[in-house]
């Protein structure tokens, strides 16, 4: 999950708070639920176990695999029958529900980290407090997987529909959401889901239905380049570039919804007395709105396709013409899921049973893909306290019942989700 | 010598030639000048010998210290009494004339090359070519200033002005040209110099007469910087950077004299989802007319000065402001020198007695430093052919005809500069 939800929480203006689903006050009395709690309680050993071997398998943007088959032989070994890798690396596993007619709700911790190939990531222990790059996001949500599913097998919950359990690849920046794109795009159950749940990072009672969206290009201006004294007076790239980012800050925005855009990065040119055969910026567009983020890209291509028109029409091209390449770094789609019932409205219950301060929060997630497919799509932590995450100081602590408590929210929630409406 | 000269003699429109001065009519019909020739012949395989070991002695920017103690060793072994090495590290020598009263004659080479600390400096040799990084730019002047010394003496040619030798160090960019502000500055006989000659580089009868000045900034724009989404509203210093860079491209220029501006390397920012807190452009101004570099230079910083306390009343500067810093990369005098008559008319009429193609072209050497200060200066060739300057590939023929008319050309300019008038 981005470090940034943390800020956009405080941002985010509280909605009313949805009404209490009634599902959700039913799977809590039931007494399967509450004896599904207590084996959460006797499995926690296991469960903190299974964090320290998945964080010390290292998984890094693109070098998911060894955790990826640590987590298929960790499913087998929790029950699931049929484990699969699929054509991306995601790890997934089904456990029925008493109709597989319905649509299944799909589960998901991510398998990847920040961290690059080479990071240490021994897990070193204080008390209850455990320390490694990667440990709360996600390695427990990865486990809490885990934890739920032998929860409910044990408790023998049942629910209506199939549950899709899944390790998924790619949630972090680079990775550009491509484990979840893949599974909504190629996994029929995924593509037909009647909900999905990521499980990511630690905590209870925070909610991201919002997905921000985001557009972001590393936007490329060429010219012929030349000597800056004897060649002055051709066409420059650094020019429309420069009116690039002027026109870029002239767009007018909307109060709502929120739409956001930085010319972050700069680069490029040889040396001070060469006119740059290439200069750069690296722009970043996002909002809770797709319509809204193509709408800034798109002004934002005719701003820097005129600037370049004007630059090869005012100085010379007798060397060649400046030109501009849009490169793109990454695309996720935005999204939002109904926060007044529902799938939104059920985690929200369930954290508020449990005595979480609840609330709906707007950041980028694996739940961006499925909430802009129009499935019904949530980011909820797997529990337990933790900090300092995409910095190698990163920790949480497994003090069992804050640990538990977060847990039984997440399962509350999913079991709860599970149930045909 | 800036490896611009090539493309800049090219744009130069020709001026009308000036006429021979008789003081070069008369010191090449001398016995002793005829005499001096010879001895350049003679001398010749000790000339190639120096030019080999002072090319094998390196010497990068600010790492000019070993070639200078070589060069005061091998000004004492070519008849110079009291070579000293002053504050800076230039090598200074002096050949009396008639009348020490009379103001001086400097002529300099430069010791510095523009390769880094650990370039392969071996020089190899094909028949007449040799080839080492900084043979001919500026090995072969240095060498030269030798040769010019020790014939003269042989011929017992007898100037009416001292003549100042000077191997100086910093020609080349990062330099700066400090080897000749420092001279003139501190060394009384420059301060009140006659003239300056530059022996740097191959070939004769390009006279540099015009000194491009410059000034080179590395431009930085700071401001808070945060996350792109969540901080979003907040000043971003690509915005300031970004209106300088339209604005110094809207400066009107005369078409005389020339004037140069380039936006030519940009940099900064964290990642693309952070708005920068530091980005910075290098731009270079360039004239022959120092008046001209610096009301650019004015408008200039009035632009991004305004464009900084515009992003400041635009957006929000609750976690900061953005501000502009300009730090100098570098700053060289422009200056001209009279090509109507005097030391232009030497130079010009010496290379055209000995048939060479005679023109006056604009660069900026370490001449730019005397003709900012009023003193007639020009940059001149060491004879012989050669090219690749600046590069690893960089070559010199020392085929003894071509080499030795070229020299020539050099000590019939000295010598009648040498002449009282």
């Amino acid at each position: 999950m981005s470090i940034a939800i943390a800020f956009l929480a405080a941002a985010t203006p509280l909605p009313a708070a949805p009404p209490m689903p009634p599902i959700v006050s039913k799977t809590l009395a039931t007494t399967r639920f509450k004896a599904a709690e207590t084996i959460l309680r006797n499995d926690h050993e296991r469960f903190v176990a299974e964090i320290v071997e998945i964080t010390q398998t290292a998984s890094w943007p693109f070098g998911e695999s060894n955790r990826a088959r640590l987590y298929a032989d960790l499913m087998g070994r929790s029950g699931f029958k049929n484990v699969t890798i699929d054509g991306i690396g995601n790890v997934v596993g089904v456990r029925p529900g008493r109709n597989p007619k319905l649509p299944a709700l799909v589960v998901a911790a991510h398998l990847d980290t920040v961290f690059p190939q080479g990071t240490d990531v021994t897990v070193r222990r204080e008390g209850t407090r455990l320390m490694a790059p990667g440990i709360g996001d996600d390695s427990r949500g990865l486990a809490a997987l885990l934890a739920f599913s032998r929860a409910m097998d044990a408790a023998q919950v049942e629910t209506d529909r199939d549950i899709l359990f899944v390790g998924n690849v790619g949630e972090e920046g680079p990775g550009d959401l491509r484990g979840t794109r893949y599974l909504f795009q190629n996994n029929a159950r995924a593509r037909t889901a009647a909900a999905f749940i990521s499980i990511d990072s630690t905590g209870a009672g925070k909610i991201v239905t919002k997905g921000v969206g985001s557009n972001r290009y590393h936007i490329v201006f060429s010219g012929p380049g030349g000597h800056s004294y004897d060649k002055f007076g051709i066409v420059n790239p650094m020019v429309p570039l420069a009116k690039t980012v002027v026109g870029l800050y002239d767009i007018q925005l909307p109060s709502a919804p929120k739409v956001t855009y930085s010319a972050s990065v700069a680069g490029g040119g040889t040396s001070v007395n060469t006119i740059p055969p290439q200069v750069f910026v690296d722009v970043d567009m996002r909002s809770t709105s797709t319509a809204e983020v193509e709408r800034v890209d798109r002004e934002l291509r005719a701003i820097a396709q005129h600037a370049v028109e004007e630059e090869n029409a005012t100085r010379s091209t007798e060397r060649g013409k400046v030109s501009v390449d849009f490169q793109i770094i990454g695309k996720r789609p935005a999204g939002q899921t109904d926060e007044s019932g529902g799938l939104a409205a059920i985690a929200f219950g369930a954290a508020t049973a449990f005595g979480y301060d609840s609330h709906f929060i707007a950041v980028s997630t694996d739940a961006n893909v499925p909430m802009s497919l129009g499935i019904p799509a949530i980011t909820i932590g797997s529990g337990g306290i933790g900090g300092a995450e995409h910095s190698p100081d990163e920790w949480i602590d497994v003090e069992m019942s804050e640990s538990v408590k977060g847990l039984s929210v997440g399962l509350a929630t999913i079991i709860s989700s599970a149930a045909a409406r």
